[in-house]
């Protein structure tokens, strides 16, 4: 809580600065006097521990961590940041938001906007899940709240994922219940992971699982009570990061980059796919109908 | 008990107008009176119930329901009729004789007959599992019997498998221990299901499941009582109705079209090859035995 | 124990007659008089029981039956003979050293040589699980000891694994431990027994897995005392062998034809890589470091 406390008491001039014309890459830095360098932007804030490599990136998109437009962009900015960074070998992935690890895409994103609005924020989500599935980093999702459709598929995206021992919480790709589709690589991703048949009836009903669920098929690998699971986080990534990193990184290549491969050779296609898919206007009025619903019961 | 009564005598007659000219689909519909319809012809009943918009087939090709080439054709067409019918979304498989959900492909269509007939029953069995397994409809597997070789490949080309929970049923496929192969095909199916280990030492050994063991590797979903069956393969196929049709439909094909592709593109050499396997001396010589074993069996 | 002693008293005599002109196969054969035909040569014992068709093949490389380029040479000749044996049904893999398996690649064979000798190595590498991966025989892997890395990957060459039920005992495929990379053959090989999750996790980690842990996770089949292993593997061999051969075989190529062909269409480069990789200063460094280790553990 000390050092989620630093962080926020780091962020909040953090945020003041950005947007200044130096800070192009919209990163901010400060504390440098510390060990811990904080950076932090709109929505992400990211402590990055240089004595140990490991870099903990917290989401901040109040209320749920929605994906928006403006969220991956920086997302993916930092992340580029860190890749590029020696000083960084591990990423930990969480969010500042209790109860909710990321509620996944915006919807607003995806309703009522022009064909090249949709386009241009189906090659963002592409561009997280192509720097995050192939990140060189050690990678591991610290799970602290539910976490269903792009939010999970981030989690999918890391090495391991640890997630609070709470039934409350549920992690899974439920598109099908909104009347969306995962696109084949979120499919993938899921697969790679809990394999083929939990894959097929998990997307097909769009099933949301309660963590204890989930962990029985591998969708997590670890449960622990929810105030350990920074800690959990930061003690598993000191065993992965005792591994060479070369070694570790042709390895985590090796084992992706077919993966990987399919999207970055069907990246127009599957944008034009989506976009196609989300200017239909059956689609369009059941997501009205599901934002409708939404707001009704905010109020 | 009384819905199957129903069936059997509303199949008597129909099975007496089947042939007629205007019926040349070989589909008899009955008691349109009712909220539900039901169809029959020679080996398969159905009853599509309006109100859900779920058909239950029934197989019904004594004793065992071997998948003879009339059988096949029968099913294919009965299929084909249900996947146009806008009304059906939902398709329950099971058997009409107890014990055996089905023998799997009929041993007399392979033995001592033509290179030209081995041909059509290949095309005919192709033909059944790409409109099954590729099928759009909810698929459901009420597994109320004992399912080797074939009638495995049908259980497993559904979307969920619930067997009766009896030891002394048994599933796999074990075309091995009649001395002949599974496709290429039956093997991606089980693959799919149960993953690449499984199925290697499955299909090798030509394993034969009992229920029980067949629940833990997930060959099947679920077990329940024998007499609750047919109500929980009702009960499950209510719930994945409530997934929008177009989401989940395209989410299925996403998931198995590479699968069917590849039979879809290799149907003839897959034909060619199965005709030059059959037509060897030796596997028509132990398939010959196999058959006197079964006739001594009976007698 | 008997028969080991046979085996041992058999093996001393043939060794003397290695490398006689008309033994080019390099195998000894002697005890022809007996049902069990016994051939030996430098690294390898093997007896094949003519009456049930299997032959044990016992890897005596001591201390650590380290995969040298000569023990491999050997190894895939031997198996060459059993594989063209009509009378061979069956290979049961074990080692002559108690508590391991086989320690795997000989580190010695990649440090401080030319890179035409790591070429050689590693095309004999590649031949070794070529012959084993892809055999036409019933593969049982008696795992009486340890196995990490090429000794895992033999293990995982065969149709099942039987291991000593002894917690010290490990088995894994651990190569980033020591700072190199499992090739993609290793990986797939891994990948088709256990999945991808666990495989990527276990690759990218060098995770070594004590025997009742790997058991969990299907990485062996069955954990037996250590006094019955061999016997396990003879009585489980025995179920395989009622298989019909021919249905057996062709489902066994099925299953690994794929997997096999990627390395056969892919040797030049594989091994083009793999002395790219072990020459750098880098690589060379971290395995003499890691020698250097081994040589003051000794001490």
């Amino acid at each position: 809580m000390a050092a989620l406390g630093a962080l926020r008491s780091c962020w909040a001039p953090a945020r003041l600065l950005t947007g200044s014309a130096h800070h192009s890459n919209r990163l901010v830095l400060c504390q440098q006097t510390s060990i811990k360098r904080h950076f932090s932007n709109n929505k992400i804030l990211v402590e990055l521990d240089e004595a140990t490599g490991v870099a903990v990136m917290k989401m901040k998109n109040p209320p749920v961590n929605s994906l928006s437009l403006d969220f991956l962009t920086e997302f993916s900015i930092t992340l580029e940041k860190l890749e590029m960074d020696r000083g960084c070998r591990g990423l930990i992935l969480t969010s500042a938001s209790p109860k909710i690890f990321s509620a996944g895409l915006d919807i607003m994103e995806m309703c009522g906007k022009s064909a090249e609005h949709y386009g241009e924020f189906w090659r963002a989500v592409q561009e997280m899940w192509l720097k995050l599935y192939g990140s060189n980093m050690v990678t591991i999702a610290a799970i602290n709240g539910s976490s269903p459709a792009g939010g999970c598929l981030m989690a999918l995206c890391c090495d391991y994922r640890i997630m609070a021992d709470n039934p409350k919480y549920a992690i899974g790709l439920n598109e099908t219940q909104l009347g969306i589709v995962a696109p084949f690589w979120f499919k993938d991703t899921m697969s790679n992971v809990v394999g083929n048949r939990v894959t097929e009836q998990a997307l097909q009903l769009g099933q949301m699982f309660p963590a204890p669920e989930a962990l029985k098929f591998g969708l997590v690998d670890q449960l622990v009570p929810e105030e350990k699971v920074q800690s959990t986080a930061a003690s598993v990534m000191a065993q992965w990061l005792t591994v060479p990193d070369h070694a570790r990184q042709i390895t985590k290549s090796m084992m992706r980059k077919q993966t990987t491969d399919k999207l970055v050779n069907n990246r127009e296609a599957d944008i034009k796919n989506f976009v196609s898919f989300i200017t239909r206007d059956s689609i369009q009025k059941s997501l009205q109908v599901y934002m409708e619903r939404l707001r009704q019961r905010k109020q």
